[in-house]
């Protein structure tokens, strides 16, 4: 017979408008009920902040339906299966997959929004890996890099250098033999950049002269950027294009706090007519419809990982769950340095 | 022994600032020399006005070297070979190419920015049709619709939908089975797509709910995008694409106006971030890199006016090369309608 469960999550209650502020999620308290036959019961251990929470907490037309109001906030994240009414998935095995802002999940494939995968034992990289660097936004910035066809030579900029996006694709980069143009916030970000992360130069987007820093640093132009977050520096980056040029558009963070109710966005490019100067392409994409490439991302990351050849960073909150709405926060000030996660338990 | 010559030509004194104004060309008298070993004397009949003018005429970062200083401004047109002292071009053939804002060309490839094309005598079809539906307006339009790859069923939004390019992408849009809605400004040029062009539907942008009728006339989302004019139009398009949907960039005349000597753009666009969310891309295309695919376009465009199936239409501005300014302001204000040209000479 099951004990019973008390879970802590966190419901959105209303859609921000600008920054999240108090009010807009609600930590609660709730019963979780006993398991039926095919349920399975998961101890979030890790949650994975990600820009992209910010626009599933708004209506704009995003390509999630927005969570709905009063529901548990999505989020991803790894956990353990605590106890279980399911073959597929026994007491001890790690799951990862859509967990959502809270302690404790009924893994009910018919109650969740996607399956969780039950990850390997044992684990073949650290638990926190597989929410990072071999994990969504490590293929994130595989998918990204392939899909700019960056070649050996060329010029590629990477807009949140240090981020958990932008590190990884940094190295990518590095490895296909590009020169690679980190931007970051901060001087500590710019070293860092350049000393662990191997980017060949990287600007400080906080200084007066970032934009003279960035002309200076790409002196034959820009062949690919790798965009992660919008903006007057994004609009600048296109004044750079060459002749056949890519944007590879992975995130505009920039603009998601902009995503409000009824809301005009903010920060629009005006150097979008440089695509036709420069026969260049803007591609959006997301990295949910490379669900058939994944292994092949995994397997390159993991191979990378496994020769030195992949650091990675991460910043893990520690706190509990009642953590992650500051957690995402720094994402917006960019205070955190590689992945961010919130350790909701042990 | 040749006759001399004197030549009427607007060269370029001073950038822009805004809309073309008096002072930023000098229409100027000039004697033409007498012509040596291996040139030819051009008399100009037509010359094509396109919002490209506008750009060549400023230092942006543009496709080609800004007109320079002082020079005969930049333009393409078609004449007749009046004298000759050069095999490739007897007297009485009719040239194609840059032959710039003036009544007499000197035909020197070594002088000009690249050579003239002789056309096939006699011409298949009238002269005009040679700088618009089946010249380079027409091949425009030809390789943006294919670079878009618009299939059977799919919505296209064609943009300045009876201007010089919107006219004949629609009509080829129409040819491969799409649903094709026009946009263009005053009931008259609607009334006209859809009825002599055969767009499904055509909104007015003057009207005060243009967005609103935009957005009836897409109740199924928005595939493909011609862009000819960016703006906040191009923004609403934006914010109606499907997931996959392709926006082939063609112009943004809306914006060429703006292109001032230090200045900043307006009309910064804030729905980029949908190309994340719909998975889309924007491809900026010059038909200029596309002559390895011209004749393949020029068969396809001929083979259609000739099956009756390409309607064209043109504004010819009477009284000669002094016509030239005026014109061009025509496109901007969008009086004009198809094809704008100049007839320098009978």
């Amino acid at each position: 017979m099951s004990e019973s469960h008390t879970n802590h999550a966190f419901r959105l209650r209303k859609r921000p408008n600008g920054d999240l502020a108090d009010g807009d999620l609600e930590l609660v308290t709730e019963e979780v009920p006993e398991l039926s036959d095919g349920q399975a019961l998961v101890r979030t251990q890790l949650l994975s902040l990600d820009p992209t929470n910010r626009i599933w907490m708004s209506d704009i037309r995003g390509y999630m339906p927005a969570v709905p109001i009063d529901a548990v906030m999505r989020g991803l994240g790894v956990g353990e299966v605590i106890e279980s009414k399911r073959e597929d998935m026994p007491v001890g095995a790690t799951v990862s997959g859509f967990v959502g802002w809270q302690e404790l999940v009924l893994a009910d494939d018919s109650l969740l929004e996607a399956p969780l995968s039950v990850l390997p034992d044992p684990l073949p990289a650290p638990l926190s890996a597989f929410l990072g660097a071999i994990g969504h936004t490590g293929i994130t910035a595989y998918i990204g890099i392939d899909n700019a066809d960056l070649k050996e030579g060329e010029t590629i900029v990477i807009s949140a250098a240090c981020g958990a996006v932008g590190s990884i694709a940094g190295q990518i980069a590095r490895e296909k033999g590009a020169r690679v143009v980190g931007i970051a916030g901060g001087p500590e970000k710019c070293a860092h950049a350049v000393e662990k992360l191997g980017y060949d130069v990287c600007i400080d987007h906080r200084a007066g002269d970032w934009a003279e820093q960035l002309d200076a640093a790409t002196p034959d132009g820009i062949d690919v950027d790798f965009e992660n977050v919008g903006g007057p520096i994004m609009d600048h980056i296109l004044g750079r294009l060459n002749i056949g040029a890519r944007v590879s558009l992975c995130g505009m963070i920039a603009e998601y706090n902009t995503y409000n109710e009824g809301g005009e966005h903010s920060g629009g490019l005006t150097n979008i007519g440089q695509l036709i100067m420069q026969r260049a392409t803007i591609q959006g994409f997301l990295v949910l419809d490379y669900a058939a490439r994944f292994e092949e991302a995994i397997t390159h990351l993991a191979g990378m990982l496994g020769a030195g050849k992949l650091h990675y960073d991460e910043t893990i909150v520690e706190g509990g769950i009642e953590q992650a709405p500051a957690a995402l926060a720094q994402l917006f000030s960019g205070s955190n340095m590689g992945k961010l996660l919130v350790r909701v338990s042990d």
